[in-house]
């Protein structure tokens, strides 16, 4: 039975670029090695560093005076990185939006390493819309967002105008729609979601704000030093990048970010109109601030929660259940999943709304 | 041609472990995902980590009240990491072994968070020993050594008897051979040598010497914190996990860690008696120290250098220049090369000399 794949990340990715992937497992044309084997100082793998980097800079339309650099160790470790290179010394406080669980825990990190004002949060409503019309402080050392909540469901579809710089972390977004990279000082993603498998983490940063930092960090926690030796310091993520780029290269073949940010819109769309329209279903974000990368929804009869999902997962449907915390069910719809995949679950909860047992839809 | 891969890491895998992770990157059995589409929290991956753990305590006989943790950012993560969870806040001094290109960059980082004693240092000597007979201070926070120095090719044969914690990079020399881990309070190592491909870093560290950690630090630089969550806090480098498990039990179907031993030693005894024999070359380090993963080595007339290094990869040989701070060459004999590429490196130095020419040796 064909599975479609609606985690959250790790997640789908591309046949195409999972075969080419495979292959290069096996061996890297040109270098009768496979991409596991090869020196990350090879003549073949400065073309990957420098092949993936130039399609994040033409996808994204990343204007000079930006840096675009890879790391390890997820977001999670950006928001330690951040606070360190941006808040620790600098004798300001950080402006943090409050949005969800990925927020949280940004603002926890930061907290060590300086005072961290959070201008507003969704807390109290379970983080079920984006907070707006708050202060960012003129003197804030930056603002901090999360473009997309991956657990809760919500997304920003504009961001605040600030004068201090803006940080955003786009680990679940990035590369779905088309952004102002102008308006950002720092951007962040882990690759495991549009980008490509766990492993590596992208940064996009303005070279003035790297060139404002004043203090010494130890190395691989310093930005500067990611840019100053193209990612290389040390060994890097080898295959993570070369896979980023195999993915990079199908979006580009795609039409980019505008064409696929059309499909994802579509995907989004045809769920929570079912969602919207199925009686049994309702969606649990706001809907000014629906995410169009992780539709979150529920049963208006918790108790059948068990029975859908299990009729689901037997139809093929993987990574449908909601995260552990929030409950209800989740799906990722990130640029790999086709939208034969959407259709595939909506004739589950059509079907599912229509007869209330679980067997096989035949066409599946 | 078939090629040789001397690299001193990412370096050679054995053929079989690569095609298992290729097939698996088209479809990981019994999942109908491939391994870069499954979520870390899937009860597949879930086994994929306990395998992977159960393997390194196995075949490094890893006793009970230690901690198997998997983390990214290479062993030059955990030059800081040491540091931040050991050396800050303890109000004591670290002691350093300087042996080493790898020893400079973990004092570096060290220095950056408390006071540095360094015990004894082969600087001088152009690192081409082991320093021997220092004291390390009762007081000292820990001490730390590199057991193999990749660049440099000196491995330390034995281990100071020391009442403070045992801190040890063995990125470059782990699983290559027998070691008591009852000696060592934390031990760490990038994965790209004799563990798996590059993107994923073990520590084994005493639950005893993490218990006594007193101050609050970054989750991700937290060792508390991988332990606490099966080195799970966030998306792990699923892959490079996926691909060291399959590289660990070819090792353990291999007869483990003493089986491997042997076929190293009598690799790098086949490549220093060449290098000793042949009037062309010498080795670069100490015969006591000499390394039995990185074997080091110069020719007498330096300007051949180039003419050596074109004849040898006309032969299939790959990765054998000598790092660019040092020069000359470096065979790295890692666990996945075979005793045949030895042989082939030594036929192309034994006919270089013979005939002074570079041309393709008919049996390759």
């Amino acid at each position: 039975m064909q599975k479609h794949n609606f985690g959250a990340g790790p997640c789908v990715l591309p046949p195409s670029v999972l075969e080419e992937a495979a292959a290069a497992v096996r061996q890297l044309p040109g270098t009768g090695l496979s991409v596991l084997e090869i020196s990350h100082r090879s003549p073949g793998f400065e073309e990957v560093m420098i092949g993936t980097e130039r399609l994040v800079r033409e996808l994204l339309n990343v204007p000079a005076g930006y840096s675009v650099l890879f790391l390890q160790g997820g977001a999670s470790m950006q928001f330690c990185m951040v606070a360190m290179n941006f808040l620790q010394g600098s004798g300001k406080t950080a402006a943090y939006l409050d949005a969800g669980y990925f927020s949280v825990k940004a603002i926890k990190e930061a907290q060590l390493f300086g005072n961290v004002h959070v201008v507003a949060s969704s807390k109290e409503q379970q983080y079920g819309h984006i907070p707006k019309g708050y202060d960012i402080p003129g003197d804030a050392a930056y603002f901090h967002c999360t473009s997309n909540n991956t657990i809760e469901g919500t997304e920003m579809f504009s961001f605040p105008e600030t004068g201090v710089p803006l940080i955003c972390d786009m680990s679940s977004d990035i590369f779905s729609r088309d952004v102002d990279i102008n308006k950002f000082s720092l951007i962040y993603a882990g690759a495991q979601k549009n980008m490509g498998p766990a492993g590596m983490t992208l940064v996009i940063v303005k070279d003035a704000l790297l060139d404002s930092i004043g203090h010494r960090l130890p190395a691989m926690l310093d930005y500067r030093v990611y840019r100053a030796n193209n990612s290389m310091y040390n060994t890097p993520p080898v295959f993570a990048i070369y896979a980023a780029m195999l993915n990079l290269k199908w979006l580009k073949e795609k039409g980019g970010v505008q064409a696929i940010a059309q499909e994802n819109l579509a995907k989004a769309q045809h769920l929570y109109d079912e969602i919207d329209r199925n009686p049994l279903f309702y969606a649990s974000a706001s809907r000014a601030d629906r995410s169009l990368m992780n539709v979150t929804f529920r049963m208006h009869d918790a108790s059948q929660d068990k029975k859908f999902l299990e009729f689901a997962q037997n139809n093929g449907m993987v990574g449908i259940r909601g995260y552990r915390t929030v409950g209800g069910f989740r799906a990722s719809l990130y640029n790999g999943l086709p939208f034969s995949s959407v259709k595939a679950l909506t004739d589950c909860m059509k079907v599912y709304a229509e007869t209330g047992h679980a067997y096989l839809i035949p066409a599946y």
